[in-house]
């Protein structure tokens, strides 16, 4: 495979010292080494859930840490509000609405943010009529449109209307890439997935848990076997996980963690925040029409509209052929947007790069595009995010 | 951590290439890299599970794999017949049970491979009380015991007694170890895990399905997700997964299943009854007192009892000491067995190099021992088995 620019919103690029930490050799997951591992992984991953908590980690994709998040606190039957704005949130409804949750999923129209004020009427009208739900689906970035909610002021709402209800949180795309504080959110459940801002292979899901959300685990009913949380918790107790983890991705993360830790999470946060506005500022500079709201435009993920009479899979294929490899739109946005992930091992010039194959491929696909303008526009966008062009310089070259 | 040799049942150690592998970056898992990549994965696992069916290739560790076999195939308060012979036949039938199966588990000693006898009487006297059993629950080797069942006895007497049921079968530790044929014998579902015969890290289930149990599937009404293997089967039809899977062990289970090529899987059985019995026969000599029924003991790994009055905790302290690592018993054998294992990336010599380091440990712990005459044991042993020792070398080389 020749080096690629993967503009996907994960698996991210790998940075070479967590490449070098795949050759690392296996141990006992039931002896020292693991545990130690084990208890180093879940107190650094802390500071960016924002909690005091233990952090459980599951080897499974983010979609099974969502499936964790619903069996362990829910019972059959409960009234859940899902606040869904894209594919990913339907996915965690559809996750409740298995395991026999009665699901309310409100329409919410796809770019938007969700409004917390629809959240309130929502609430209000299930009071009214079955009673306050149990629990509140939120999705903090979702992936599939390229827009991040107003979290805090969607909890806000829910705190005051149904202050018994669990908040349970997908937070894989975004959780260390944006700024986020579970407990000062007063959050109960939250998700991440490995192959996001983590930069390593997909295969681990990362989930904190409120103590509410442990005491309502008691009474949860769902059936629960691979994703129990509250055996996660007792092994966690020993040092252990109650089936064998991907040990090769632990060492991974924790490799990426002292990456984390030596760069610092207010510059991770400003690096996606000029990222994300180099990338909305270059494709609007070429000509291309953003997708998601713009108030609530991801720093993770960008969503742009395929143009007119262009097909998804031409397109592609041409980026691909010069080393660029954009996402597609899933689900009811198949065909109709492409997205560009910037998210993890990512930095301004890999978002440059991406453009000049953009600007370079478009004209041959028939693509009307404005020429010379992209670059400079990226730039600039983000150095008005970073402030000083100094700083961003720092900032790139520690990426 | 300094080089250990690594003798528990799996995670197994890591051939150099399989390391190297470690180190793949990153693709597209919804683009054509990983479609050829998943094609050949599930392709060339058939021949060691013995079918021409799809492989199914889950993010998760082999207790997901067993979860998927559950739920995808069964319906709350399905009669279920479970054969346990261990911690991880008991496991099994918790999935089953914590899904609402009514799951009949006749006591077999630990130990001890399971009775065709006591199959047909269990079915029968089910048949008579409940009905014929839906689905019948097998261990292929049993981890925690050291045990490998004659499951082509056992399954002879299910197609006789019982020819509706399905076959689930846990060949987690046995599969790609020792000969294995899921058609000739007629099994249903079939799981294996990554860390075992495999030698890559942990974090993958691979798991086969018959014909009849995917019509099984439709009728099927246990609550399922991401252990749906419905729709790993749908996404393996466009070369995806339902989720995005663990890319990083998918490419070393590319290499592994290159060098397991290139060595064939009848040596690799010979090479693993070359070290099953070079284990048994130079623990004998020591004086250790052989767990498992000898008619039925494991090639891939080797239970023992712990000599008396001598605690596992120092035990395996003073053996990792000297780079030793074994694993304990599990559940009711905790503390009265220890495990050898000796699986995947194995050779004699690491079983010879094991040996020593337990002659020459022992004394110091109290254990009394015979001095002199464990390694020339293990050596004959394993010649025996082979043939000729010439073989042996060549297998020890390849290896």
């Amino acid at each position: 495979v020749p080096s690629q620019n993967l503009r996907i919103p994960g698996p991210t690029p790998l940075p070479d010292a967590i490449r070098e930490a795949g050759t690392r050799q296996m141990v006992n997951h039931r002896g020292p080494e693991f545990k130690k591992l084990l208890y180093r992984l879940s107190r650094d991953l802390r500071t960016p859930f924002g909690t005091d908590g233990e952090i459980l980690i599951l080897t499974a994709s983010g979609t099974g840490g969502l499936e964790a998040a619903i069996v362990t606190f829910l019972s059959p039957g409960d009234h859940v509000l899902s606040v869904s704005i894209g594919v990913f949130g339907d996915r965690l409804a559809s996750i409740a609405t298995t395991y026999g949750a009665d699901v309310v999923k409100p329409a919410i129209e796809w770019g938007s943010a969700a409004d917390p004020d629809l959240v309130r009427d929502e609430i209000r009208a299930m009071a009214a009529a079955s009673g306050a739900p149990k629990a509140v689906l939120l999705t903090f970035n979702e992936t599939s449109t390229g827009v991040t909610n107003p979290i805090a002021d969607l909890v806000a709402v829910v705190h005051e209307e149904a202050p018994d209800a669990l908040l349970i949180v997908d937070a894989i795309s975004g959780l260390g890439a944006l700024p986020f504080d579970m407990e000062d959110w007063g959050l109960d459940v939250v998700v991440t997935g490995s192959q996001k801002s983590w930069m390593i292979p997909p295969g681990l899901a990362m989930v904190a848990v409120s103590d509410r959300a442990w005491a309502a685990a008691e009474q949860a009913t769902m059936p629960r076997f691979y994703f129990d949380l509250v055996r996660h918790r007792e092994s966690l107790a020993k040092g252990q996980t109650p089936w064998t983890p991907a040990l090769g991705l632990c060492f991974q993360l924790d490799v990426a963690l002292e990456l984390i830790a030596a760069e610092g999470y207010e510059r991770i946060f400003a690096r996606h925040a000029a990222c994300g506005a180099a990338t909305r500022a270059g494709l609007a500079a070429l000509g291309f029409d953003l997708f998601a709201d713009s108030a609530h435009a991801s720093n993770t993920v960008t969503s742009a509209r395929m143009p007119a009479d262009v097909e998804w899979s031409p397109f592609s294929a041409a980026l691909r052929e010069r080393g660029l490899v954009l996402a597609g739109g899933q689900g009811a946005l198949s065909g109709r947007i492409f997205r560009m992930g910037h998210l993890g091992h990512v930095k301004v010039d890999d978002i440059v790069a991406a453009l000049a194959v953009l600007e370079d491929v478009s004209p041959s696909l028939g693509i009307p595009i404005e020429t010379g303008v992209a670059e400079a526009a990226a730039r600039k966008a983000a150095e008005r995010v970073v402030g000083t062009s100094s700083q961003l310089s720092a900032m790139a070259a520690s990426a």
